[in-house]
């Protein structure tokens, strides 16, 4: 067949595509994962790689095959395979204080999957959200994907500002509507790095309450908290079937077995569920999975996990102090991976991102992670990934990039 | 809180539900996939446990990680990893015909994930697809949860019938509207075990070019032929970017880990993973999947499952043959797992299956592969998961049900 016949019928497919692809665009087929590995990425979200288990795991899979391989290699349809839902409902019960029966948990592919099929289950188009601003890169696709009007709510170091919070709430009521949640991610925050305070969270669940909002907690980073006391999660706060809850194995055994999950009211997982078109979420990832959580390797890869991390955030904040020109402010994550950068004024992210890039240095634009307009004088930075030496040859890089600009204008 | 409360609370929220959440409804947590082992199982499309190379996998898994641990573990958002996407590639040249380069593949969750994402890229509620009927009966929720208008077009033993597409394509153009696809499982379609011949494919394939309509040909079963010769793909006869091509490792590896493909037109692809949201097909899964693949030890799995299911067919049908009652009659796949069953005049599908249960056997009523009404006098029976022996005392069940009820009416 003639490129450009191809190319006719190619167009002439796209008539037919549904108002959700059309919303949802493209993905990211292009793009190349691995690319990070070019330069000293400080743009991702991406654990460690030279930590990973890799031993524990090939021994978690002997032990799981070689004890119940049939099932371990079959359809999982449903809530998850039982010894990944039971190693859950231990691990919410013992470390996040939740305590969740079979009909809340729904195990996912990664919690972006959970993410993804929250706002499928609650979003018409056109529907009014509210979000923490700043927010996760991929929850501001998943608003954009489903049609979402999101009113962004500013953080403060706290969490979201309450008034702002509240004067949303009574305007959506006295047009006689509701939001159909509150997204937010509590502890070490995607972008920023900050942690809801209690006080802050008891606030906002009042006000939930109140106003019968529900609250998408995404708490991705709750085991990697290398400082301070745990805070409750909204979840247990809340208590009235208001909070789903999102986790994930990602950071803390592998983003490759793709294994996240929800904890919700039974008929929200329900409907979740009915939504999910892959007949269930692997059951051979998940049997590695619960082995590799059931025989303690999990809870002792995470202690070295937050050391690791803990030691890179100092470095980061070390060599930001060292690097960066006057006028530039940071945030002091005491979990997660992330750094949230102010550029000094005048100086745009825009300019910094690719001149970084041309000398081996990966950051992620601030406007990446609104809906619409803000973030032009931020960046997000993440330690996770790189080593130490990395770490403060790319914070020098980034500042000498910065200082440049700052000098230029 | 009150359990009264906490009923009051889930009712409320589920008025926030979207419409497409209450389209697709609650999906399956509340079934158990192991209660199969309950009961002789020809009730679900489960590939054979006992002949699961759980030492192949474990063995696969250990060379995987070691060579390329961090990969194997990382994020691998697009179309799937690098290692995965050639060996597909190797295949579908190899056996399928099939040229594919990397932008016209996409690793989905199964070929679940995949068939539930073209659904969701062509279908607004009320649109028009085309389906062979009988039909898949996961096809079947999808239809409904995207809100699709399915004309079922009926079945002959070489496919679905070219004078009923003919007339549903010119009423179509008459209304001057399109059907957004034809659905069909072109060998040992599920559920009647037929295979179109060559003829009704390049009829097929001629009628979808001259009216612009995409075809979704869902080939799970494909590597499953035990008797006769490979048909030509649609992909392949077509070659004009109208075909979808589906496929899976779930029959052929393992269901467990949840491993599909989806080849098709660079911009159909790109907007699918657009709709994806799993952050990407799971790598370490993947990576296992690759090594199989890669080292040969797929090919000669696949070579005794051949063996294993023609024996399997065999028995099935020479105890049909043996135990069903007189106006019983049945199809001969030539590969696949399914048998379909028409029941004697006045014999109900849906009397059958309970009292084939309660004396421990599985079986499915017809009905659930029709959007519509249709099936009520058919049963599929699958000669996938048990053994010889199982199998002929199954059948000999279902016949003494049959019988018994064919002599009451």
């Amino acid at each position: 067949m003639a490129e450009a016949t191809a190319q006719a019928r190619y167009t002439e497919l796209s008539e037919l595509y549904s108002d959700r692809a059309k919303m949802a665009g493209p993905g990211m087929v292009g793009l190349d994962p691995r690319s990070i590995r070019k330069v000293i990425s400080f743009s991702g979200g991406y654990p460690d790689a030279t930590t990973l288990p890799i031993q524990d795991i090939i021994e978690a899979t002997r032990v799981a095959l070689e004890r119940d391989g049939e099932w371990a290699l079959q359809y999982a349809f449903g809530s998850g395979i039982p010894e990944l839902v039971e190693q859950l409902r231990i691990k919410l019960a013992r470390d996040q204080g939740i305590v969740a029966d079979v009909p809340n948990i729904l195990v996912t592919n990664g919690a972006s999957q959970a993410l993804g099929l929250i706002f499928e289950m609650f979003v018409n188009p056109g529907d009014v959200i509210l979000s923490e601003a700043p927010f996760f890169l991929g929850t501001v696709h998943y608003a954009h994907a489903n049609g979402a009007v999101v009113r962004e709510l500013p953080l403060d170091d706290d969490g979201i500002v309450i008034a702002d919070l509240e004067r949303e709430l009574n305007a959506l009521r006295a047009q006689g509507t509701r939001a159909k949640f509150l997204y937010l991610v509590p502890n070490f925050q995607n972008p920023t790095g900050i942690t809801y305070s209690f006080e802050r969270r008891k606030q906002i669940v009042a006000l939930a309450q109140e106003h019968g909002l529900p609250i998408l907690e995404d708490d991705a980073y709750f085991d990697l908290r290398f400082e301070g006391d745990k805070v409750p999660t909204f979840y247990e706060l809340d208590g009235t079937g208001l909070v789903m809850y999102c986790g994930t194995f990602s950071k803390i055994l592998s983003a490759g077995v793709r294994l996240g999950w929800v904890v919700a009211a039974p008929d929200i997982i329900a409907h979740l569920s009915g939504l999910k078109t892959d007949y269930g979420t692997g059951a051979f990832a998940s049997s590695v999975a619960a082995e590799f959580a059931g025989s303690g390797t999990l809870l002792e890869h995470v202690q070295e996990l937050k050391h690791l991390y803990h030691q890179r955030r100092d470095v980061m904040l070390d060599a930001l102090a060292e690097h960066m020109p006057p006028g530039t402010s940071w945030t002091r994550p005491t979990g997660g991976f992330f750094v949230w950068i102010t550029l000094p004024e005048g100086v745009s992210a825009a300019d910094v991102t690719p001149l970084a890039q041309q000398r081996g240095v990966g950051v992620t634009e601030g406007t990446y992670f609104f809906s619409g307009a803000g973030g032009e004088d931020k960046l997000r930075l993440s330690y996770s990934f790189n080593t130490d030496d990395e770490i403060r040859q790319g914070v020098q890089i980034v500042g000498d990039v910065v200082r440049e600009l700052a000098g230029t204008r």
